[in-house]
């Protein structure tokens, strides 16, 4: 395999490449400056770092644009290479035209999130940072965008170096109990040692679990309406997407694909499952239909029963129980069409009139309540990325075998090698340990210009 | 109405909006950089113009995103106001944060070209220089550009600027002429006079002529292929459109909608014109697609025969002369089918196989040849705006006022009256002469952001 360079320079549009106001074009590596500087009307060389030139773009003798270009010094710019940045008008056109150019005087188009795995190659981030910024651009609520800044800024970072740290003092402990054994030398009790491990491992865990708060922030929380026919589904559904920002997008299943919708309430995304399949009457379909139902609301974090107000309530919240009784989602009742008949009185059910939009913000704020990923604090570190969270379980099994290797008085070199691989693991994450398939695999999700 | 006002800060993302690597939000006005610093994490007051600045967005202590600050200082920015750019990862979610911010500190968003409009208010630009910034940003072809930074440069405004020159020389020498006429003294004689104001109507003239070539460049070269029904016309048009970049665009006409081809071709857009109208046999409907044709025909600047070389050539040549007859454009014989049969041999013809891609690019470079606008040279100013356009033709009506009032004798109060009219429209090309109503109607046509 062709190992990653970095000794060449890279050029990219890194604002999108579409017509705009204006567009910004990056270069990065060894001779930055100086082919920037070969298409530039003004010197560009020895000029001082973080500082901005106007003048005109002129290729083969041709004036193509009227530019800003922002110079950064090696070591002074996001990759940690001379970098220039040129800010152009957002032609079409011109953009393809000063890229072309580049590529004539020396420059490499860049791949997608090259300037970021050079930034981790160059030592100024480490590889959950970079994996940070794709998920920073593509945040769309608050959340989604709270948890990646924070992973930008480290935390994630942060909290596997303190694991590491742990794991390194339990294996300096461990190797003097191990060393010194025949001797009834006791350096670190056995109890103190179990403990450290416990404390690691729990601390795995810990990191394991929030990858399901992770996820529901980055892919949304799902939610799932159930409720009879002419309950009102769609239009609580309409209800809720109406007064607020919805995105409407398809997402690629493994087994089928589903349309489902995605609103935002409070900068945590909610991702509504359809449950049309519910509706059909005929007994044999109604049974697909319901096994779906069951299947969805698995799926789901929060159940919504909408029960009708104009027919037997009891009847059918005793119908819907059934129907998710083995489902660990939280469940909301909420009793509709109260705007034509307001006669039943459910303790904790919120009463709602999806049509006239009465109590839709009740609804909303039992969401976010229920949501459980409606707080969140800088000090909590929340996994996102698969990529982790395997990384994570493979450290978990590691532990695991070490404090089984323990309970049976396994040989020190057995649990050493455990320690080393929970090392590898919880290291690959950070890009402490890594290989240029993991890399290529890493970057190639990114977006141009990155 | 409500006056532009230019004395408040305006903010908007100048990048498009879009997801993507980089964003760019501009603020300019007299409060830019107090705004930018309110959410910036390091001090940005008194800081040296055209410098960068790195650093964290904050907004009610959350973190938002880690950005680049560009500074320009009043009068050493586009607007001429004080401006700051901020350079964000392009999420969706932290564009639309910090522009929300920028806007609680007290920013206003920018209309659509407000920017720009400022440039021109400060004095930056003149107005022409102003529209040729949209005009730039949406080229997507050589000449576009090449007429846009042109116009931009001050290519126009010269050309008026000299215009206006030798009206108000006109005018001093015509003021002396008519002041001093009873006293039968010639300051100068009326020849010269006369000759002079022939000169000015022939620049007028020139630039009001040029705008055929402006247009073709900005919305394409309008090419018709006409031909037999079987003579290959649709084969022609693919065997163009697959070679060279195609742009396949809408184009609403004033009376239907017709979906025109356009390729562009050494840096020129051609823009083919269907003729489907001609195929029907009918002989009265045949009529109406004749008629249609010739329409088309008229529309064009380049005509197409398309000969099939399967059939009796010379028929064809002389029913498409006879059809195009009255045609002023320019006109290409192209046989077609010499893959099949080759035995024919006409002057100055093209031959080609359309399906076997043979002499295409002997049929683009006539396509070049023909254009006229294939060789753009610095010296020679393009009108492409039809505003321009219409303040020509006054000036062009006034001065032709003024030349048959010199014929007669007319008094100098009148004729005095006729240059004001002339400089007027002149000047409002380039925003001497101006009023807000005309600005909002320039300037609503950016995009947002310039």
């Amino acid at each position: 395999m062709k190992l990653l360079k970095i000794d060449d320079t890279i050029c990219a549009i890194s604002t999108g490449g579409n017509e705009s106001a204006i567009a910004v074009i990056r270069v990065s590596g060894d001779n930055a400056i100086k082919f920037t500087n070969s298409i530039f009307s003004k010197n560009l060389i020895n000029i001082t770092t973080h500082s901005i030139h106007y003048g005109d773009i002129i290729i083969d003798n041709e004036l193509i644009d009227e530019v800003l270009i922002s110079i950064f010094k090696k070591n002074n710019s996001f990759t940690g290479e001379e970098t220039t940045e040129i800010s152009c008008h957002g032609s079409i056109y011109v953009q393809e035209k000063i890229i072309q150019s580049l590529i004539n005087s020396g420059c490499r188009l860049a791949k997608p999130g090259e300037f970021s795995m050079r930034a981790f190659k160059n030592g100024k981030i480490d590889l959950s940072q970079a994996e940070s910024i794709a998920d920073l651009i593509s945040s769309k609520s608050r959340a989604e965008q709270q948890v990646a800044i924070q992973q930008l800024k480290g935390g994630v970072s942060n909290q596997l170096k303190k694991l590491r740290t742990q794991l390194i003092d339990f294996a300096s402990l461990i190797e003097l109990e191990l060393d010194f054994s025949e001797e009834d030398v006791e350096f670190a009790d056995r109890n103190k040692l179990k403990k450290l491990l416990f404390k690691i491992d729990n601390e795995v865990e810990i990191l394991i679990d929030s990858f399901k708060t992770g996820n529901a922030i980055k892919n949304g929380i799902p939610v799932t309406i159930i409720g009879s026919p002419n309950a009102g589904k769609s239009t609580l559904l309409n209800s809720l997407l109406n007064e607020e920002k919805a995105i409407v997008s398809e997402i690629a299943g493994t087994t089928r694909d589903i349309i489902e919708d995605k609103l935002i309430i409070n900068g945590l995304i909610f991702r509504f499952i359809d449950t049309a399949g519910i509706r059909k009457t005929d007994s044999k379909i109604e049974n697909i239909g319901i096994d779906k139902a069951i299947e969805k609301m698995n799926k789901s974090d929060i159940i919504i029963q909408l029960i009708d107000n104009t027919n037997d309530v009891e009847k059918q919240i005793k119908k819907l129980n059934k129907l998710s009784k083995n489902c660990t989602a939280s469940k909301i009742i909420a009793i509709n069409k109260i705007d034509i008949n307001n006669n039943s009185s459910v303790d904790s059910a919120i009463y709602i009139s999806a049509k006239k939009n009465v109590g839709i913000n009740t609804l909303k704020q039992k969401l976010i309540d229920l949501s459980s990923i409606n707080k969140l604090s800088n000090q909590t570190t929340i996994i996102t990325n698969t990529r982790h969270l395997q990384e994570l379980k493979k450290t978990r099994d590691e532990i695991n075998l070490i404090i089984s290797a323990l309970d049976n008085n396994i040989s020190s070199e057995f649990i050493a090698s455990n320690i080393r691989e929970a090392l590898n693991h919880l290291g690959s994450i950070t890009g402490e340990i890594t290989n240029d398939t993991l890399l290529k695999n890493i970057f190639s999700k990114f977006c141009i210009g990155k």
